[in-house]
């Protein structure tokens, strides 16, 4: 592959997203079911919230004018005549000249519009307070519908539910969510060297374990993962579980070792069908051997058998696939990190990614990113990293003591 | 509660952090199954890894003596002996002038000790090649052990088993992980207006929603969470629900909503046992009603009913004390934050901590925080929100302009 043929990682990436229009269905499944998932239309509250006049403080429900012009030295008073029961309708109207005594949460009477504080007020006779203070009319009160309107979207479409979603669909009284179909995805591993992890290997075998970190990377992002298994570096085996891919709505295939099987591969991904490899090869460091295709509707990514560079090439490529099928943004808006000083230069080429991982300790009480490196191959790197720095074509290399925006590893 | 008599955020949680000693009991798991736990105990590696010395690159397996002083004017010319396949141990060993073909992850044969790239060779005869540079002993070698020896550790103890060290697990043939079990956390929700989220409120009534947000929060932070229902604001509701609580790791109780239902939780929790509620009450905004306690080894800890705040407590305190608990430091010791320019003042007083809940939004060029207000009460605000900005008790307030930290909700 010559480096100037190849495409930059912001080229590549566009092209495969537009060229994937695949978007997952609705499903509707029941609240309890719905943590974790993205909802495919806006939810809407089946009925006002909340459904009746509610004080936010402790203290009494008046009417707003009868407090009008009090003060601490010519305060109003007022007969508590009630206490209204949380939980309850009071079953008392108010008269004028009257309060009812409310904690925050209560329902109001009928004829009362605003809520005196307990604070404002001073007991003046065993049923008589005195207001030191006015309310204007719907202080200290949330009125019926104002947190939501029935019919109107308490969550729009493309919204992941966190706790504060479950906690306000269960408040609203929603029985059923409409909520975006988890993506299936096929995930595939090439070599010849490879055996499954709960076998011996031979000497000269190694243990796949590019299939378990696809595994658990597909799903934490939201989709439902397959692992189809291991091919050897053979035509006939690769095209077989590729074909049985095309059921399902991602394939992920990583490996081979060699040149020969990665060239392989991509024939072989042509053939699934059109308009096949759209990316061969891209200007990343790691991750040089991309493959990225879209065969009769199913997007197919390759990657590199090294695992530091499949995870790479995950986080740039599939992470924003599968937000998108999903209906999200291809990025998060507004992604969180880590800012830290540089201990070591990092060399890059202009107009290639590199995307370096980096261990993150605290030194002279500020936060240091280290490149963490070691041998090609050394699969106990993984573990060392923090997070990651990605630098981005436009720009050749970073210098010690640079402050670096630094993605940490969920 | 008078304000300075209460404690602040760091006080409260160092002393309550302190006075909680349980610790979670180890578990075996089978690897498959220890994806989101975090390990108890060193895992050791139970075989050198690799096994055997492996290529790092495309090339030659040469012995690196028979290419020293090679350059591109003075070659050194090697036979082509054979392939390696891979997957399996080369079966003829190398003679001197001899060189073999291997791919990247090929295993050695005998007597060879380095890899040429196949870049800084040519072919030179059918069977020959022309060695361009000279290769020193080791290079592009990943010798046996070199990753991990036998015995040694893959991972140390109170790691987060994510997809790099599940895949670390699957390539060196670990079968079964030592992890800590999962903290059991009772949920119980006080306050007589409150019906669970199925039912139909009556009027004056609401449907609970505060359980479902800690389930959810519990289960985000490995806890396996128990909702043991709705009490009144009831005394033998209340102390019967923290009764059956103290057969669980933790006890989390949420509301009521008026100022004597708390005391008289505060009360109830202070009979479960010693040395019972260590504080009631913090200087923080919101979530000034918090209830720190400990009976009998089981701690306790009492959120306030509303909604935002409930959630602010569990942050605060819940969250470092699951970690705690798990074997891990309170806080992560990295915690990624988008830095965005808050659009308002907001006021704070000194000794009081302030979370203020926040929405990003770009705007000529930057990340902007807009303050989310809303009424007490107004539960829609819960999903309104991006982040949350802390502001600590040794401040008091931001400027609007001023650069803050925003800690995404996840």
């Amino acid at each position: 592959m010559d480096f100037f043929a190849l495409k930059s990682v912001e080229e590549a990436r566009a092209e495969f997203l537009e060229a994937v229009t695949r978007r997952m269905a609705a499903e509707r499944v029941a609240r309890e079911a719905a943590l974790g998932r993205i909802t495919a239309a806006p939810v809407l509250s089946p009925e006002d919230l909340p459904p009746f006049p509610r004080s936010t403080v402790d203290g009494y429900a008046v009417a707003s004018a009868d407090t009008f012009g009090a003060s601490e030295g010519l305060p109003a008073y007022l007969t508590v005549t009630a206490e209204i029961p949380m939980g309850q309708v009071p079953s008392v109207p108010l008269n004028p000249g009257e309060a009812q005594k409310i904690s925050t949460g209560g329902a109001l009477p009928e004829r009362a519009d605003a809520v005196i504080m307990v604070e404002h007020t001073e007991q003046s006779a065993p049923d008589e307070i005195a207001a030191l203070r006015p309310v204007s009319p719907g202080e200290n009160v949330m009125q019926r519908g104002e947190d939501c309107l029935a019919g109107e979207p308490l969550l729009p479409a493309g919204r992941l539910i966190r706790a504060q979603e479950a906690a306000l669909l269960a408040h609203a009284g929603v029985r059923e969510v409409e909520v975006v179909r988890r993506p299936r995805v096929a995930i595939i591993s090439t070599g010849d060297e490879l055996v499954p992890p709960e076998a011996s290997p031979a000497p000269g075998q190694i243990r796949e374990s590019n299939g378990q970190a696809l595994q658990a990377l597909v799903l934490r992002d939201g989709g439902e993962p397959t692992y189809l298994g291991i091919a050897g570096d053979d035509e006939r085996q690769i095209l077989s579980l590729l074909q049985q891919g095309m059921t399902y709505d991602l394939i992920l295939i990583s490996g081979g070792s060699s040149v020969g099987t990665r060239d392989l591969t991509s024939e072989l991904i042509e053939r699934l069908g059109s308009p096949g490899v759209l990316v061969h090869g891209v200007k990343l460091k790691p991750g040089k051997p991309t493959i990225l295709a879209v065969a009769d509707g199913v997007p197919v990514v390759g990657l590199p058998g090294h695992p530091v560079s499949a995870q790479v090439v995950y986080g740039l490529f599939v992470a924003p696939l599968l937000r998108q099928m999903q209906g999200l943004t291809p990025e998060p808006e507004f992604r969180p990190t880590v800012r830290a000083r540089l201990t070591k230069n990092i060399a890059s080429t202009a107009g290639r990614t590199d995307v370096v991982r980096v261990r993150l300790f605290r030194q002279d009480g500020e936060v240091r990113a280290e490149p963490v490196h070691g041998k090609s191959g050394l699969i106990s790197t993984l573990v060392r990293a923090d997070g990651i720095v990605i630098i981005p074509s436009a720009r050749e290399g970073l210098l010690a003591g640079d402050m670096v925006e630094v993605e940490v590893l969920a």
